[in-house]
């Protein structure tokens, strides 16, 4: 077990609250006057999650957008944030500020307030965003049950082939860094699938650990088959769909696409709701009884790669 | 103007819902279904807002209470937390997560979910916390009026001597190291005095400053009568109670008292409330038509301290 892991099981004993969800979902749920209030707070720190030489306005972008990721996948309305701050240099903040706004407005949400921080000289830095939304129906991480099919929205793997393009120096294609630099959380999919799934979150650690984890939750073993993983033209390209492109797509994390599990007659819902909101949603895999992750292409199992994603801390 | 009033007045521009009360508030206040939820996010940073020699279970206690500080600046009843953590050590996370233990112990608070980043390595860590709560009535810093008189809860300038202490290698008096370490946030007070007063926040930057800030928020002018300042046996056995003692203590911020403006015919019923409550209520000054800062001792006007705080980013 990771240091990460067993930090947040400790964490675990602190929050008994039905809200807290176990800490083992996106966001806590709160009930306020017969309201479903989604809360999240997610943060990210220069070097880990952000390289130091992006572009201050796309780090504002990513803050926001991860935060509405979560928000995303419990099928809620944003409603306000929350910022914590850490000051860097003027022309960095100014840029950052500029760029929030455009994050903000392009969501609709206002800054409700946060806090403002000076670091230490030099010191990498940790923003902070607190989101919250609200919802009907939020589906969480342990609903899925044996029989219940595997979806993803969109396409996996683009974000982090993006990332690895930039460590190599590269500014192209184009497609890719943006995926990196300005994920689009999928808020209206959210809104109109949480009343037709079984357990929904987004992909932020890697498609093959983030289906794990609902496995986990729910109870249930998954099986995915890889040659149904949505890849991207750009990615294709780039990169060829073979068993290691498609692992590769699979384990890269920052997709911010939406995970769920759907009862089997959900299908042609499913399919129709994809061409209304416009945006692919592609069943990658099967739940059943038992436990753990299996991958299989059409030869059969396929081998679990040593690495399934990212841990918390990422 | 600072770095920082520049950056927050940029977002002020972001900050349009009422909610959010134009940033000029210690945390937001969001009407859900006729609820009223308070939220509030605070940050604290090793180096800046904790000695990194501080033991770890203080530094967990401080995050909680200088965030609930903010929610009995508002009169409200806390309901949830939600941790920003920067894993570190794990010797040091392990002592982290059981003083959190402690302090959300301490204030029936649940943890409500968040995030847990790793930092790069050897880089001082930033934590952040958001915690919410309702209630039913949300004094601003606004409301103060020509005529109100200017009150403030418990005892000010032990925190900040308590850090002198520790900055020179002291260890007592272990009264004044205690305030530093462990503020205790007012909330049982908060929630009594919130139908009393027309305005209130907490004291965090420095009573001087904080003070400024209310009557600027409200449009008046504020004098304080530096005699009045409520000092602790320990403060004054340690520093006597001078002017320049009184001054100290009155910019030296970490207080976390409560500061509340208030009609002069509720001062019977504040009186009364403070026994009731077990924490002394001063008064300290008075609102008057105009603008600015005077202090006041006996003999007349005293000058004003060349820092009369701490600004926004400490």
């Amino acid at each position: 077990m990771s240091r990460e892991s067993a930090f947040i099981d400790t964490l675990r004993a602190l929050a008994a609250d039905p809200a807290a969800r176990g800490l083992m979902d996106d966001a806590a749920v709160l009930d306020v006057a017969g309201v479903k209030l989604v809360l999240t707070h997610d943060m990210i720190v220069e070097g880990v999650h952000y390289r130091p030489d992006d572009p201050p306005a796309d780090v504002a972008w990513k803050l926001v957008a991860v935060n509405l990721s979560d928000l995303a996948a419990k099928g809620a309305r944003p409603t306000g944030a929350l910022l914590g701050y850490a000051l860097g240099d003027g022309v960095w903040d100014t840029a950052f500020a500029k760029g929030l706004g455009t994050a903000l407005g392009a969501f609709g949400l206002p800054l409700l307030g946060g806090d403002t921080v000076a670091m230490p000289q030099g010191a990498p830095r940790a923003l902070g965003l607190t989101a919250l939304g609200t919802t009907d129906v939020a589906p969480g991480r342990s609903g899925a049950a044996p029989g219940d099919l595997l979806w993803v929205s969109g396409t996996i793997g683009d974000a982090g082939a993006g990332l690895d393009l930039l460590n190599a120096g590269r500014a192209d294609p184009a497609a890719l860094i943006e995926r990196y630099r300005n994920p689009r959380p999928r808020l209206e999919a959210g809104q109109r699938l949480a009343p037709l799934v079984t357990a929904m979150m987004d992909v932020s650690d890697g498609l093959l650990i983030d289906a794990a984890r609902m496995a986990h939750a729910s109870g249930c073993s998954v099986e995915i088959e890889i040659e149904s993983i949505p890849l991207s033209e750009a990615l294709m390209t780039e990169r060829g769909d073979d068993r290691e492109a498609r692992l590769d797509a699979a384990t890269a994390g920052d997709d911010y696409e939406l995970l769920f599990a759907a009862a089997p007659d959900q299908s042609p819902t499913l399919v129709a709701l994809a061409d209304e909101v416009g945006l692919p949603l592609t069943r990658v895999g099967r739940f059943e009884h038992g436990a753990g992750l299996t991958l299989w292409d059409a030869a059969g199992p396929v081998p679990l790669p040593a690495r399934i994603g990212f841990e918390h801390g990422r």
